[in-house]
């Protein structure tokens, strides 16, 4: 059970391709001490250009990718994107490397030193008078001990697995949370966090049976040399479930396609990047409970369960307070006037999120997307213009280069790595699981949301989500964490496999594919769609549809709609210099708090935000009429204002919201004409 | 003799701040199977933890550095600058960790483990019958042995000394040379290299031998308790002699004080550190040389000498050639269309030329800085707007960050280094050297210069000068490279102690010391100063100025005009869309060349060249007027136009310019009015 004492061996979170310099330079000489000294110091300084020059390869090939990108963009070539061409300059000099490098130089043998039973982080080895200091590097399988001997030059081009996920992940998932697009991402919330959540368990779940199926084959085939447990198969279905469609929303980027259609699959993406952190997590610490260990056990079952919902709450609340934080910090000083140090404090404060967590014993990934979130949707409003673009196109520049060095990396991955195991039957096993995975997951869960939805998932909607369902860096991420066994190498080679598959076939064909399913294309991703025919006839208050609408989605809709005026009306105004003044929204006994809390700016703002509720009111109508004719309760933190209005089907609009309002306002004072409105979710996000 | 050894174990460029988590965590079970993996296990987690809370300390502390900036900056508080604020909060954090932590944790007892005369990178430890990786950390001197035993929190903060070199000073040398104000810097470029180069070989050279004097005393007296020789005592020097005044210059900034003096200031600063790094490794050449190490060795030293000249020339040459490079890729490919592609490129093309040096045994951080400059000369031309801001406030951030993370360190440094030794007389000697030091380089040097600059360096500007030879992070990364012998123990000590108080005393001080000196300020650091009686005097011809002018001057400034003209003729069209066309400047058999060379925006850019020149004529009076009657001679890469201009005093100006560009244009075809006029370096930087 190797993975989690890898996982948190102590590579720093902040440590930056640090593993191929960590390995320093044999001193082979024994003869006289000057001589000696010489031929050490030549060693390692020729170490030390090894080094140099493993990173610079990578950094041609980034620019190389970079390069022809650019020529890629230029022609408007859409077949191939930008990470499956970094796949592909990975892959010719992973060749190169492979077979056009001496196989063996014969300089690092290792020695046994049989000690007693006792183990330490450092060693003191004394040659021939002098002391040398070693530190503890990590276990190594018996069976593998003859794989440290191995080609210097491929050695030096392999990273430590920790650095993916705690350096080239964070800036990718933290930017994926920060360039959230907020407004279609909240319209479709509950669609997306079934997606992630229940199709992501459903996914893992399914990949992990069928996978598991795959594996009994092959035992009984004889295919199957090593242990393979169930709960192998479970981490693959987890590590697996992680979708990516990276390629698929660049395309829809650049063809403006469906916003609504793009906002599902970016949401899930993102979400289900940490549902599967977490998942795996809990997975392995499924498995060390009691004796038989690999088998179910309800306990242990139930435990997992637990571990997930703890590490997944605790890294949100780690995010989310970090980033109130910060909106705090950002809104009661004047930080604004000093963009260099506000953008610094943002940084270090995004980056404290990912400590912070690890240091609680979290998972830091998971809290810095929600941290992005967070920063995002507070903190954002509270930066000056200058820092607005600065921490956006400081996460952008790093988000970009973590991904191409991630994605590069792969590719060369394939001809480096020294342990692959390929099995062609688990290869196509996993092709079809992920393939039934998947489409378990998206039409069943598309067909129930349909249920409830207003603005339904059709078909060709559906299909394309099924179609962009690529693997990406979180899954490479968290196949590589842990390549100790032979199950996990076999896992960590399919996985390679999958993602070039999907990376490049998917992402060539998603033109092709969006034009076949009719999916229109060139639409303003920041307008809403043109409201339909059926969407028209429900702001006529027509009987059909208000029937179809069931508990569940009241339920939900009520939910939202309490959160979204608790935000509004509490959240908004404390952390940021926007929504309405407190002195409005809290019970006159909190007027002292609420005159403190209540930013000046805000009463200025009043106008300007009045604006941007009638384009709310003009644009999102499909959300409002969606709403409402269900009960409203709206209730903030304290007590007097909680109101229940019930609506008729033909003012829905206008009525629900003046009446939340009017209700909301009457607490303080009468509020003059729709000023202090519940406001969704614009984009002010720019 | 261990610091080329430790210097150049290879910890990666990249790595960040990686070594406080690369000692791993012990694992002291020795009961059973599954007990001890799970002991193993939790001590994993626990280190990884301690990792996160290490590094979430200078978090922390940078986070409320910058906050406190932030109060000063609101409040103008000038007697402390951020560099300070940041030291004083490294130091209490570390009195806290010093003496509020528990002494020792025992965790991490060391063995030693004898072995044959071989010493191998990696050791393959067997413990109860499973293996261990070991990777080799250092030599360690055998007295030495009992302080790896130390407090696990103090260890935990304490960084890998090549992290500062190969990780933090990096980006603030290439923001260094990025950010120079290209116009003053290079009007004054002659004092420049002329302070930086010679004076901080003089200064190198006077606090080594007084401190060689001091340390014969201190044997004398018997303060010392081993050995310390001549070259300590010049590597001391070296260290010491490379001057930071961050703050000064901050202070300069935000005052708008006088250009020429930041130019002088801020150039020899920039240009020092590359001559003080470059030194020291020379300094550690010279040592192993011969029977008779630390004693005077002619053949050495002239080894030393080359070793010298060949880093410094290959260093730049490095750093030049990327930068060429990356003018060139973004002249002729239309990046530029792709801001983010564009910036990316920018990062990585820089970063490679640190690796690229490394690689090839050259000085990274000297060679980032020359990449620097070139980048800013030639590349930032071609760069689009967006790019040009993101690039500046990537780089920003970045050297902001890295800046007062040192300087935090450094506070941090003076309780939890474990091996100090403060020796009174070795640090009073030390302070008298480098005042004596600064004082012999700066005035005598000024008084040479002066003999040939046509704008004096006055006597307030002198003591100012003097006044801001404080000692910063550049002097902090040189002292604390090798700490493994007694000598730089002390040596290391020293530098904290003067670092700590120049920057005080002086940040403190640089504002009284300016209106004690009279020097003006509230300048607009773009506009030249206004024309003094005495440079109008030359515009009109006047004899007595001409007279002063010796032989070296009149060959610097042709040496100099002879560099402006082929950059201006050659190099600027060549790798930017800006200068004359190539057709107008190459020979008429170079056509097809020059045709596919020059960029189509050059014939469009012309009539705003014609603006920017007569700006510089009419701004840039002082260089025109101080070589004007020398003997010009315009010697391109290939034969036809060389000319020889004769001018009388009266007409220096535009008759000089005009003769000069009438000439180049001569050889392709006659050039309409002042068309391809010679331009000094404007500040195309803005």
């Amino acid at each position: 059970m190797a993975l989690p004492l890898r996982r948190r061996l102590p590579v720093l979170p902040l440590l930056l391709l640090a593993a191929g310099g960590l390995r320093a330079a044999e001193r082979s000489g024994s003869s006289s001490s000057a001589m000696e000294e010489l031929a050490t110091e030549k060693e390692a300084e020729e170490s030390h250009r090894q080094d140099s020059v493993s990173l610079l390869t990578f950094i041609l090939l980034l620019t190389l990718t970079i390069l022809t990108i650019w020529l890629f963009k230029h022609r408007r070539v859409r077949f191939l994107h930008e990470t499956g061409l970094a796949m592909i300059y990975g892959l010719i000099v992973g060749v190169i490397l492979r077979y056009g490098t001496p196989s063996t130089s014969g300089r690092d043998k290792p020695i046994s030193c049989s000690q007693e039973d006792r183990l330490f982080t450092t060693l003191l080895v004394n040659v021939s008078g002098k002391f040398f200091e070693y530190t503890l590097k990590g276990e190594i399988s018996p069976g593998k001990i003859h794989n440290v001997e191995q080609n210097d030059m491929l050695r030096k081009v392999t990273f430590d697995p920790e650095v993916f996920f705690n350096i080239l992940l964070p800036p990718i998932i933290f930017h994926a949370g920060y360039s959230l697009k907020k407004r279609h991402f909240f319209r479709n919330l509950g669609s997306i966090l079934a997606y992630a959540f229940l199709g992501t368990a459903v996914s893992c779940f399914i990949i992990g049976n069928l996978m598991y199926g795959v594996v009994k084959l092959m035992k009984l085939v004889g295919q199957l040399s090593d242990k393979f447990y169930y709960t192998d198969c479970l981490l693959f279905g987890a590590i697996i479930s992680a979708t990516d469609p990276v390629t698929v929303l660049a395309i829809f980027n650049e063809l403006h396609a469906d916003v609504d259609l793009y906002a599902l699959l970016f949401g899930e993406s993102v979400l289900n990047d940490a549902v599967a952190i977490v998942l795996s997590s809990s997975i392995v610490a499924y498995q060390p409970t009691g004796e038989n260990t690999h088998a179910f056990d309800a306990a242990a079952f139930f435990k997992s369960v637990g571990v997930f919902l703890g590490i997944f709450s605790g890294s949100f609340m780690m995010g989310a307070v970090t980033g109130v934080v910060t909106a705090l910090v950002t809104k009661f000083t004047k930080l604004h006037c000093f963009p260099l140090l506000e953008t610094a404090l943002f940084f270090l404060m995004s980056w404290s999120t990912f400590l912070l967590a690890e240091a609680c014993g979290f998972t830091g990934v998971v809290a810095v997307l929600f941290c992005g979130i967070t920063q995002a949707h507070y903190t954002y409003n509270n930066l000056s213009v200058e820092s607005r673009s600065r921490t956006k196109q400081l996460f952008e520049v790093l988000h970009f280069l973590a991904e191409n060095f991630i994605f590069s990396y792969m590719g060369l991955a394939l001809f480096t790595f020294q342990k692959h195991i390929f099995s062609p039957v688990f290869i196509i096993g996993a092709f079809i699981a992920i393939f039934l995975g998947r489409a378990a997951h998206i039409y069943p869960l598309s067909f129930l949301l349909n249920l409830g939805r207003r603005h339904k998932i059709s078909w060709n909607f559906q299909h394309m989500m099924m179609f962009s369902g690529l693997r990406g860096a979180m899954a490479f991420a968290l196949a590589i964490r842990d390549t100790a066994t032979y199950s996990h190498q076999m896992m960590f080679s399919t996985t390679l496999l999958i993602v070039f598959f999907t990376v490049w076939i998917v992402g060539g064909g998603t033109t092709p594919m969006l034009s076949w399913l009719n999916i229109r294309v060139g639409v303003d991703p920041d307008q809403d769609p043109p409201p339909t025919n059926d969407s028209f006839q429900v702001l006529q208050g027509d009987g059909p549809d208000s029937e179809r609408r069931n508990r569940t989605q009241q339920e939900s809709a009520w939910l939202f709609r309490l959160w979204y005026s608790f935000d509004h009306n509490y959240l908004k105004p404390i952390l940021t210099h926007s929504g309405p003044p407190l002195t409005t929204t809290l019970p006159s006994w909190c007027g002292l708090i609420a005159r403190c809390l209540t930013s000046p700016q805000v009463y200025d703002n009043q106008e300007q935000l009045r604006e941007e509720d009638s384009d709310f009111i003009l644009n999102d109508g499909d959300l409002t009429v969606t709403y409402g004719d269900t009960t409203i309760t709206a209730n903030g933190s304290s007590g007097p204002h909680t109101a229940t209005t019930s609506l008729d089907g033909r003012r829905t609009k206008s009525s629900s919201e003046e009446a939340l309002e009017r209700d909301l306002g009457a607490a303080d004072h009468e509020v003059t004409s729709r000023g202090t409105r519940l406001v969704f979710p614009l984009e002010d996000n720019a």
